[in-house]
């Protein structure tokens, strides 16, 4: 990140984190720590955790501990976003789903929120937004005002899905897609804390994930229309973070290796004309991985701070009459969640969006 | 096992193990065990080994450690296997690559071969031989006689491939295979010992396996006719034992998850007709799992001995006309490799091609 | 297990399992198939599971599945403990310490009651009892008639005490202890399930475990008299089944590793003709282990179905005067738990205390 | 590490790596990149590798990939090592134990070396160096001149035994040592690459390490004179990088956590002033844990860029009249290796024994 990427910041905008206290709320914690143009100036949580100090009210889970300057933050309670609302530019939402339909509404009804919840993903006013990949999509929001909101909800996808979107992106602008085959390996952490017990998956694989395989579908499609023929086989691996995919697209036309490099190239100088002013926008989105064997979970996964999605094992099989083959790789608790989400609020505020 | 499978058994069968002191090779120790038909008369490895008690020339990689009755036994060299020939009557070989042909030919020469290795897989006159998928295949054996050999070579397939053609199967035989897709999460003990560095795999995996997808091609449509169109992805996970493999097979014919499991059902049946007497003959040859979330490593890979094909998570997506998915589990050590060929010698012999 | 171990026998006794539905209930439900004094007649656990049978009430643990003769055997609640009693021979208690005391009170009323729980572990007329180790404990039983009981509890030690405390017996015996100084590397399963989350042990070691480190020391000093003396660090470690522990004793008189081996050969003798005809009792208490480096618990946890406990790395260190060094393993869930209180109520049945 | 740290510097020292291709090296290259002192201008590594680039010469173990400014630099042969000689400040070894005292004898004979190899350690006119512990021990370097060297060789301890000294020196300089007895669970870094198989750790404890324990009773005593009651155990357990090590000593007076942690204090107090302006020193020697679980190898092993001490679980047992029992982590390939070499360099630099 870069100060230095937007000289017009007067003055950051402030912003709450409602969930504060979960695994997912400290990565909005951690993921917005010097942040040139968003400040935390609010954490919400649960009535058991309000009233107490940051530090107190949430065991850290990440390394060492919790940041200096919001470890004394006192924590509100989520009763209090209607009294709270009118000093808050962004609502960036890591509430449970049992929770997040209700609460993150009472925040959009005064101002935009950004989510790592699934609650809005499906809803039809409601875009799965992911800059790199369908933008537009953002036009959405404008809809939300007709159920009486001053703000909006956007969803960022599932861990899971946000790699695969940005891989497919394009081959879609490319080769057109029919159809396609992909099996995850995903890491622990996307499971939350305590997520996995440590006596279900050591020298194990857990071949399913709830719900999972559905929400993959589900929101593909929704980001890439026309990606309507998906097969997906979720699994738990023994990895900390990072999620890995193996993919196999049938494209429309003609695609090999070397085509499929030469899209990606070209896919990633777009992104970076339009969004690298981004303080958190990777350098690269798709990272073309250097070697036969990646990528891997513990080589690759902080890739640009981990926001890239990095992509080995290129190949084309006589499997299809076109079609390309590879693994991706990307980090589910950094692009995956917090991180992508506030790429996106950074989208949303050049934008225009967000005021 | 039981001895009253075959009550016309008078003397056990003398039984070579070659390359005896590897990890392979341990297997076949350990799976000969108290078996009823065999008995371990000799144990062949390289000039380093030779001479010594096997307890001394072998460090014991299974738990507790070597077999009591297998431990004084004097190990030969190789050069020997001409001298000791006449009195042997199986070869049971797990030797490496690289001296596998030179040393199984010098073998067959004289008496059958079954081996772990892939030295002679790819030839034309020899069959990759799995009981109950191509056991029809037996019949290439005689064409190995151009070869002025008294005996022959019958290798099994590549452990990846081994359960992959068994839940292939029943799908060929009753709906037709028109594509397969497949990618597996492979164990660690798949790349024998020492084999993948412990610092390799910690909280990783490596999503490339040298010549392994190559393999499983080259080899499943040589078991199985007509299954060309095929893709692969060969992981490997941090798994001790066991091979997972995620499945999507395009079919000929609509296939449901309930026509597919009445197809194994059937499937096993037949098995069990034919190969049921054998005494390393799984009680059923695919097992289908019970629970959402299985087969896992862990808990599934010991079925039957480890003898059985696990398949769970049948279903049907909506990503071809007509297709079947499913994750299937197959110990890699047990049924991949020493207990597999075991299983095959077994047939050999009832269908008197070993006297 | 051999039945012909007690030809005596005429009809099993009828065991209740209290907590049946646990992890540590379904060891003993495990640990008592084919047992040839004892049979399970009954299974109490909470008013949740009560009503239904057990393979919908309980979530298998172990590999495979419920074992066929439980799986429907209908759970009773607690509550009906009293009006059971008269049916039930012997209780084994598996319960969680919350709810030990009270329950396992209620079914000493009645009949003798063998618990892997420390409800009643540190009270005065209660033995910890280790067959091997303090069998003469025992009598203690007999001031349990002052609380109003018809029956008894007998709990065993903490899963990390037992190993400690079979391999100090010889020593004290023999040498005398003045000091002990111990480090546990522990297993997973220790701390039952879900217990330990998959993201805090991974690449990790917790050197911390609440309470046990305290509770060694109490029980050890219960079990063996004067050995006051005691430093412990128990930490846990990424590994599924099998307490390693690091230990070096201060004795009183001399002890070399000849004179300690030959003190542990003596006590296994003792032990076999005390012992030997109880079916669990393993066929050596203490197994020297074989090898510079071993025991190893995924190699050696297993020794004689987990009842032994196997000692190596024997030295003498410069570090005190007198002083023997070595390494233990001990299975946390086989010997530790459920079959090491399966040995105990052999023992108790045999002296006649069980009726 | 900071630029300001010494303004004085004018031009970067010259600094050969020998043996830079293997991991040690590898640790050394990525801790002087950036170094505000050092600069590498020169690798060496056996015949295989000498006249490749960098990059292609070895396979980087690290996170990312070979740093850019290196990766290009042609790898010299060992043979050219007096050629060079004259343009070199400083050789940093990292050779195997095999060659390193032939090679390093021969830089000697011109240049200091600072190494990470055990070669020259035990020799009476060598000191192992750790700064913050035993800085007075440098003068013995003079001593080296007899050898008739124009350089020198200062080793460090065994990764085992740095944080073991640097947690003992606080408590030797206020309460004396009688006796101490630690038990090490060590990372599978510290057997190098590849090193420990992933079939032998995979759910296991290695309870041994072939040379190790006498490798730390030999240092300590070396390092902090008086230390020679000293018992070890050293283990290898399933962690990437830190040794955690579990500690009791016996003190001549009375040690209570509070007299520890103040005489702690008092000791960083004074590392901060003689050592705080070199680079690599880390900000606290020793960090005391925060928290009852701590210290855990995957949190706490890069605090202060893995450069601290992190000494948690204080606490004094009954098992001695005078002790102090605590838990300590050490990052086993940062300042067990290269970087607390590079320490070294830069406390002998400023001393005035590298012109």
């Amino acid at each position: 990140m870069s100060d230095t990427a937007s000289p017009a910041i007067k003055k950051k905008l402030s912003c709450a984190i409602v969930g504060a206290t979960g695994v997912a709320g400290q990565q909005f914690v951690e993921g917005l720590q010097g942040h040139p143009w968003f400040t935390i100036t609010h954490l919400f949580a649960s009535e058991r955790s309000a009233g107490k100090v940051y530090k107190e009210a949430a065991v850290w889970h990440g390394e060492g501990s919790h940041p200096a300057d919001i470890a004394d933050m006192v924590v509100l309670s989520t009763d209090d976003i209607e009294r709270e609302a009118a000093n808050i530019d962004i609502f960036f939402s890591a509430l449970p789903s049992e929770t997040a339909r209700e609460i993150e509404g009472r925040c959009a009804a005064f101002k935009p929120v950004i989510s790592t919840a699934a609650a809005y993903r499906y809803d039809d006013d409601v875009p799965i937004l992911i800059p790199e990949v369908n933008a537009d999509h953002a036009l959405l929001i404008r809809k939300q005002k007709e159920r009486g909101w001053k703000g909006f909800v956007v969803p960022g996808s599932n861990c899971t899905t946000v790699g695969l979107a940005i891989a497919l992106k394009p081959v879609m602008d490319n080769f057109g897609i029919k159809r396609v085959i992909m099996t995850s390996l995903q890491a622990l952490s996307g499971a939350g804390y305590p997520g996995v017990a440590s006596m279900d998956i050591l020298d194990n694989v857990i071949p399913y994930i709830g719900k999972e395989e559905e929400k993959v579908k589900k929101e593909l499609v929704k980001i890439i229309p026309g990606t309507y023929l998906v097969g997906a086989t979720c699994t738990r691996v023994h990895v900390r973070d990072g999620h890995t995919e193996t993919v196999t697209v049938e494209t429309e036309k003609p695609c090999t290796p070397e085509s499929f490099m030469a899209a990606v190239v070209g896919f990633n100088k777009k992104c970076r004309e339009q969004f690298g002013p981004l303080p958190s926008a990777p350098n690269e989105t798709i990272v073309l991985a250097d070697g036969v064997n990646r990528p891997q979970p513990r080589l690759d996964r902080n890739t640009h701070n981990g926001m890239a999605t990095v992509v080995g094992r290129i190949r084309t099989e006589d499997v299809f009459p076109n079609s390309i083959s590879f693994v991706l790789l990307s980090h589910n608790t950094k692009r995956g969640a917090a991180l992508g989400e506030i790429l996106t609020a950074e989208y949303l505020y050049k934008q225009g969006y967000i005021a």
